[in-house]
């Protein structure tokens, strides 16, 4: 199976290139990020999202703060600093950095950009391993015959891989499995009828999209088997931050008798965050709801509510989908550290 | 307070003067409707929207057929006929119809034309007294200080006065309670923040837009003391079609012990059928998803679900507030036929 490349060297090797995922479904462009302020701006406007590109896209950008300056841990430091404030929700981002500047304190004589090029790319290669292994545990999760509902995007465009809630389904393509997917539009920024919708059809799998709120008629209809979803955050008692909308989603199928699946890598783990309760959620610009798409979709002075994520409580959560292992409710992660 | 009023005779009472809410929240443009085509298509594209208010334009727009053809009664079933498809869920608009045709029958010797502008204004009339009385009862189910989540459009611009849900609060407003108010944005049209914003900053209620799925974490965050929202059919047991995602909101508004109330005219109560299961819904076109903002937002190929209503389970319904009672569980409407 072809799936789309998120984030990679440019081909110099002096940048990072992303595929521009704003112009998505539309166009599809390629950008060549050069400094630091690059990176946190596309980080920042989501030119590349999905927790596990963004911690990639965060690690190889951060190379780019070393390319012309090698041996400044500060500058590097205050880098670090400037790109992880641009989400404060995704582990993957603060866990990619915290990789970055250990090997840059332990280089100790060596070329930093060397050291720091050579760690970026072991990230991004053990993400995409990561979600092959995510993919496999996932797969078996998953009948033939499924019809399977996924919320915002994660695929192959949020990671450096397959993806994770996403790779249990091209597993199970992979595996001979027929699979239908439900893509929930995910409001405000539409990355399920933006995202999932354009790479499951790229990939040939087939995919209807739904606004959010249908997915309870779906339900109640007895048309959805399973939902799966990535996850942003996930503390250690198995509360998971994800795109605003899965907790909802998480109630409506618990109330339908449909189990919900959490998938992501052991990077989005956060043994440091005892439950949801202490995950900070991302509030972003009013905009996205009230002129999201150019036109003026709510008055010009209405106030909004637009929360990036929300927590769905474990006891909401079938199943823990990472590269090691299928969790189940009482959650210990304890193997995966 | 000072409503907008979305359906009216035209200045020279040859037409039916609509407020075009498709153009609503950026322009509040007025056109006046000359033909039962014109009618048809203001109710199909939904330029006037809303269960009491179509039923209202409906009746309204029936006349126009007896304009330049006086007794041909033939001629007004079949423009009945293409007036009623045009919408097929709402009760409101076959009510409003048949009342019509029934006095048309009656007319024997006096003006068909006379005879239709009477009753249609009659229907407009009653509409705007019934908005009042489910103002009033609606108003005592909301304490000072409510905070308050609507779903879509039941205000003035959905009916022919101060709307139903809306009404509960405008009438709460008077009474000198403080009300907040949260809207769904409500995918697909976005009645919610294009319109419930708009005509509830214009009354000077403050409203708070966000999008569906976040309901939840507002409710998780006890932010919502209750939601009401309209209704466009309400089965003998109490099952309710609504706008999609009131179903969705009625699951989760449970999950978090949050009432949730029905409100709607006699109209809207369909004797005739028994249950949800036998209401017909109107599935729109895919475009209204894919690309309703004249911008692509999911592949030009991608099939879609998209359902306008869905039914949301008497069991769900805290209380349904009528022009003529305040219902609770088990519902028994026979006082209100």
């Amino acid at each position: 199976m072809e799936l789309i490349q998120p984030v990679a060297w440019s081909a110099d090797e002096c940048g990072v290139r992303i595929l521009d995922q704003r112009q998505l479904p539309g166009r599809e462009v390629y950008r060549d990020l050069r400094t630091v302020d690059d990176v946190c701006d596309a980080i920042r406007t989501l030119a590349v999202r999905g927790a596990p590109a963004i911690g990639i896209a965060g690690a190889m950008g951060l190379t780019l703060a070393a390319n012309y300056d090698q041996g400044d841990h500060d500058r590097l430091l205050s880098a670090a600093e400037r790109i992880r404030a641009t989400r404060p929700t995704a582990a993957n981002l603060a866990w990619a950095l915290e990789r970055m500047l250990a090997v840059a304190t332990a280089s100790d004589g060596r070329s930093l950009r060397a050291v720091l090029r050579h760690e970026a790319t072991r990230i991004l290669n053990e993400d995409r391993d990561m979600c092959r292994s995510i993919g496999e545990h996932g797969a078996a999760l998953i009948p033939d015959g499924a019809r399977v509902l996924t919320h915002c995007n994660a695929g192959a465009l949020a990671t450096g891989g397959m993806g994770t809630a996403l790779a249990a389904i091209y597993v199970a393509v992979e595996q001979g499995k027929r699979v239908e997917v439900f893509v929930d539009e995910t409001r405000p920024l539409l990355q399920g009828s933006r995202l999932t919708a354009w790479e499951l059809t790229r990939a040939g799998i087939p995919a209807t999209v739904l606004v959010d709120s249908a997915a309870a008629t779906l339900m109640r209809e007895q048309k959805i088997d399973l939902c799966i979803v990535g996850a942003d955050r996930i503390a250690a008692n198995g509360d998971v931050a994800n795109k605003i909308g899965t907790y909802a989603l998480a109630i409506v199928a618990r109330h339908h008798g449909v189990p919900l699946y959490v998938a992501a890598p052991t990077s989005t783990f956060d043994a440091t965050t005892a439950t949801g309760a202490e995950i900070v959620i991302e509030q972003r610009s009013a905009d996205e709801v009230r002129c999201g798409f150019g036109v003026l979709t709510a008055p010009a002075d209405a106030r909004v509510f637009n929360p990036a994520f929300d927590v769905t409580p474990a006891d909401l959560i079938a199943a823990i989908v990472s590269d090691r292992a299928v969790y189940r409710a009482p959650f210990d992660f304890s193997d995966s550290r």
